[in-house]
């Protein structure tokens, strides 16, 4: 029973026609975890407050002309949690995501910390031989191991880095560790004043054909997203990030992506919000038909 | 693929077994509606909270010693929101509820501000003719228009004894004209102390054999739930609500109940929680194999 | 007993000689409505947190370097609520601002949500035969009726362009529709975009001679103000809507606004500052001497 | 403009009939004061907090059957804050109340911090030969001075005792040197489970037949107002003290009365409503006809 | 420089000469982990919340008429994250609480999930042979795996019943499986209301002499601490776990203890202060010259 | 017992190496003090909201390619409250910073309300004949008294004037008089606006060789820090503080600075966390080997 009376609980609230998961084209796979944070947590609760806010999204989206729900999208419940620690969990995470890949989904994960996306790039990879990743992240995110484990949240490219090349964008906190690997290998990360500086066509062009798009939430100002676990000032703004994230698609081939780090508790609901419209662009660009 | 590494997202988290409409005794319908408030705001998301709150129950309920779920529960989706006034919200739950009575199931409904009682009961009188309203209320809820509406959330035991006798537990505020109405017709509506002082088994002995309860959940103190729209000081302690709706199933027959006026963001997260319990707990009481 | 020892309680913390209804030629009008608010709720406080936050204010606008206090104002205690529906509140926002406006005052209406608006207009439109319409929105709210209502915020502007001509800035969230519509038509609605590159003053070239201004707080980026039921990233700042008053003002009548839709649980208070401070620069703008 | 489509802004939103300082026994004075405050801060935002919740309170009182409202009640503005310190906080309390006093009225002090409660003291003891004093508090506020002045907080009762004699109720934390000095001087200061051996009767005897009631609110357990900034575990409940009031009210004159420590962001909403009740019915206890 | 000009910052507040590590001897254990949280998350801020408010507390303690700070009690900076899993976080607690014990200290271990318990009760087993545990929780806790770990919070007492006998207190929430349990081996695990029958003198005595007391907060009723991950309605009151801990201290003796599951972000600040003040009685309960 | 499994509690998060009072060229001031507030309040919470922020802090600062805290930067515990009034709290705070100055640190002073500031002025303008101060405002802060104290925040730089000559960037609220004042005096003064004009390089060399940095948090817009008790909008961003505290860090000698009016429960955590990285900035630039 859940005719037009009822108010549908899923990404975006569509109706049957679009949510199934037989006729949709999209799974979004929320995964709250947050275990090895090491900030303020609570990325646990962001992939259902991302959900949630997108059940009052306009279904038509004016900033890139289309409707992106018509491809359907359908909503599974959240990932359990594995509590015996992160690699038992990022392997849980690359079994799913690669489930769904063998069953012809794009998929979304929605974190949680930015761990869950080792796996999610795991599974993309194996998938698609050329796979480059464009991360958007505040943080380096490439120490080898933190505070015991190879897969804290700030390994999270470290570990990327393994299956695929990365550019990244939004850089502004690093260790000095971090920051000497960037030279020595000099991995094309860029801090935002680096990033407008080169614009978002020279982003796209280093990328290859086929794109994953892992996007830790802390990429952005905190006055856009102030509710995640380690925020840092001077970050980028949503209009920029929407004008990169045109440019890529329009140049290259999204095959997936995540967008991770929401703790919701943290900011305003507004924050929420961005974090499902981001989700929703991102979908609309990558499947534009 | 909703298989076990993932978590239900539904009234207890339950697998599909126990969760899909047609195996299902208890359907869950959450009304997401407070456009009536005159206090403060916020019931509206009340249900959401509630079923995100069931999801960590544990299952048995060590405090009846049964497994309530084993009859199915169902949660339905929100119930769309009607923008016209309150008249038109309650025909459409009252229309909902009654489909769903006379598909054979067991209706929860989850408020949203009290007003959406009113709905339910009408919808459950129609069909049982001798039915007895068990009310919880720190309110006598008595007014028979009140803000240039008679489906205000002020009105809603007026409303409901249009239907059936009701016999309200809880009171601690009234207007005198409502004071002046329950001492005219001898009303049996019951303060915390009174109520201590009847007992649990006077309170059931007076109603017929078919009962529906409706828990306007201000009826607890405020150190209960202070997550109320209109709090009052005083009120019932969980114990011995716990202890009245035991009395109660083991006497009579409970044919439905609503669980209403939860906000929120007025109080700690651990009101939910305690609202899912009561939810639960009713549901094992009601039909008890 | 209100000397100096105290600190009164009124928009901008004014003394009698400034805030009594005789002597004032604005009057704040408080509408603690939202009823048919379908996101995030709560702009009913939206009001009183504006009024609380004015109270801190500097009298002296150093932004356009005057006093706007010295032209009198005078708070209204709160509109009462009405429970039957929108239009039943509508036509009493109606009559009210009619009765001020008829009384000579310049009325600044504070929501509440935006629906507040429709009555306002409605009342100075019947009063300024060639009256203009500055809209400042995020959304189109173009749509003939919402879940159930023809007086739905989602309608204000709908409900507004039937009463005068209507330009709108800020527009970044519509359905199809709605898009369709304007297409259709040429309404003049900007996005925070094309407002940059049309500039101030081609926007005030395209009002008429005397302006109302209907300011939904949700126009502007959740940087600057989170704390409505429906953000949208991608919005008007602080500096560029103050250029654009400014320009207006120079250039056009305003004979009066509403600021409406914040809600101020949803964001910092430092969100109803904004709001307060919004509310004063206009009333320095529109009544300067 | 304030006719009953106006919701009044004033202590149980009293229409002018009965607000208007001329025709009301009782006036309302609100102190934002807190700059002495060692714990937590915040009950500055106590007065305006309450006043707000009192505005949704039935204005019959079902507990003692009375609408106290009938003798009338003003709410003054706010009393402006003294930056210099708190002893010319306390001088401004002290003339303030007593210029009230001299007009013939019954002042009801909100704080606040407790040391409001000082000046209210003197300027009833000063007109009051044979006042006595009945505390409400957690603590024992003994200290001769605190932190460098003699007008800490924590000095409330040992400058209340210079003015009069004092009972204390609800004491459950205290420095040695102040527990010695009880105990030195057999004062009557009572902890919960003393008071509760003791007995209401018991309480109101050895008060004066003329009574001032300090309540600073901590005298609750948390579980009923936890919003205050050194709370106690182990405290007194809103029964008890409700027969406690009733039981002094019934055998003494109350002259006047304060209630303070509301911080409203260190707990839920409901705490400032119980509050408004409080005062509420202090008012209805004290003047009853 | 830490002259009395300054307010020390360390439990309790104390000044060098009782907080030093070498003349304490009592040592606090800060253990900010929650990694493996299945509800509600946060009680790696638990720790400094309670340390925090404890900065506050009257060093006299009136309930017992002691001053538990004079025997010295040290505070050590956070025990670090072990981001590896649960089973390397217990085995760290387990050696730091080791050394701590050999170095002849009395431990207050402060979570943190209650899974911090684990390694702690193993250190005082390990050196006390005859050791009986105390616990005070509402869960049974006695799972032997859960979500992929037997280092889950949901197995904290199956883990120490493996260490030593358990005696608990607060049981309302059980799966059908730990109830099975509880009843087959005739563990002595209470419910309130089987405490209340008891009565502290019969839990006192079923002790062995020497006893480790592992308080997880959700013990107590949602009314006194709303600020954990799993509350349940119906628990115990402070008054009666004060009784408890001053009857089992009087007739055992008690040689260490943990206070565990405070989530500050989820109840009001006055459950860290109860904390504070709980951590505070039993250390002068144990330490009782 | 203090090794690496445990996580330091000082500003930065610094082992002993480099967090000892004796190898620190830095001292860290804590002063929660906010007692003369008279908007919102809250920033006596704000030092250990920074200090604790500054925990999660990377060591490397990638802006400015630097590690800040190998010169050794010693976190004070907080500096006590005197409750006597605000001339009693500056003189002490002139009077520590003074010790501190004469034992060769380089002093960081965290508030705390804007007031500190003036006893931290003194005691380096005592020291340094030709100091020149900076400051971060929204705020003129000239008034010459203010409720009835010459130490209110509202009084800051008047009381700095006296001590120094003052050039301040934020300015966007004022007071006619203080506006004259301004003019008339022809004070460097600049509103976010003028400083875009005139540029980083023209303020810095309008100061002396020697600086002194004052920073009240208000100078930046609510986007970046909305925690504040007095928000304006149109303030400073980021990035902008950035360039220009790096300028006159190039050109002329920083000698001391203060942090002050993080209230941080009235915006999101970020805020704190951007205070930390503010802090710790401006120590590496004074300090800049």
């Amino acid at each position: 029973m859940t005719d037009d009376r009822f108010w549908p609980r899923n990404f975006a609230a569509l109706p049957e026609e679009y949510a199934a998961y037989d006729r949709a084209r999209v799974v979004i796979l929320p995964v709250p975890y947050d275990s090895t944070a090491s900030g303020w947590v609570g990325s646990r609760e962001g992939p259902r407050a991302i959900v949630d806010a997108s059940e009052m999204m306009e279904l038509y989206d004016i900033g890139i002309g289309s409707e992106p729900y018509r491809v359907g999208i359908h909503t599974l419940p959240e990932l359990a949690f594995h509590a015996g620690g992160p690699e038992a969990m990022v392997d849980r995470i690359e079994e799913v995501v690669g489930e769904l890949l063998d069953d012809g989904k794009f998929v979304v994960t929605l974190g949680g910390e930015h761990t869950v996306a080792v796996g999610a790039v795991r599974a993309h990879a194996k998938r698609t031989p050329a796979l480059s990743v464009l991360a958007f992240d505040a943080h380096a995110d490439l120490r080898d191991s933190y505070m015991g484990s190879p897969y804290s949240h700030a390994c999270t490219l470290r570990r990327a880095l393994e299956s695929a090349p990365v550019i990244q964008v939004g850089l502004r906190s690093a260790e000095r560790e971090e920051h000497g690997l960037i030279r020595e290998r000099g991995l094309p990360f860029y801090s935002p004043q680096e990033f407008r500086a080169a614009g978002a066509e020279s982003i796209a062009d280093q990328l290859g054909d086929t794109v994953y798009i892992t996007f830790d939430l802390d990429a952005l100002d905190p006055s856009q997203v102030a509710a995640v676990g380690t925020p840092e000032p001077g970050g980028l703004l949503w209009d920029e990030v929407s004008e990169l994230l045109a440019t890529v698609a329009s140049r290259r081939r999204i095959v997936g992506f995540d967008v991770t780090e929401l703790a919701p508790s943290l900011g305003p609901r507004a924050n929420a919000q961005l974090a499902a419209k981001l989700t929703y662009r991102i979908i609309g660009l990558a499947l534009r038909e």
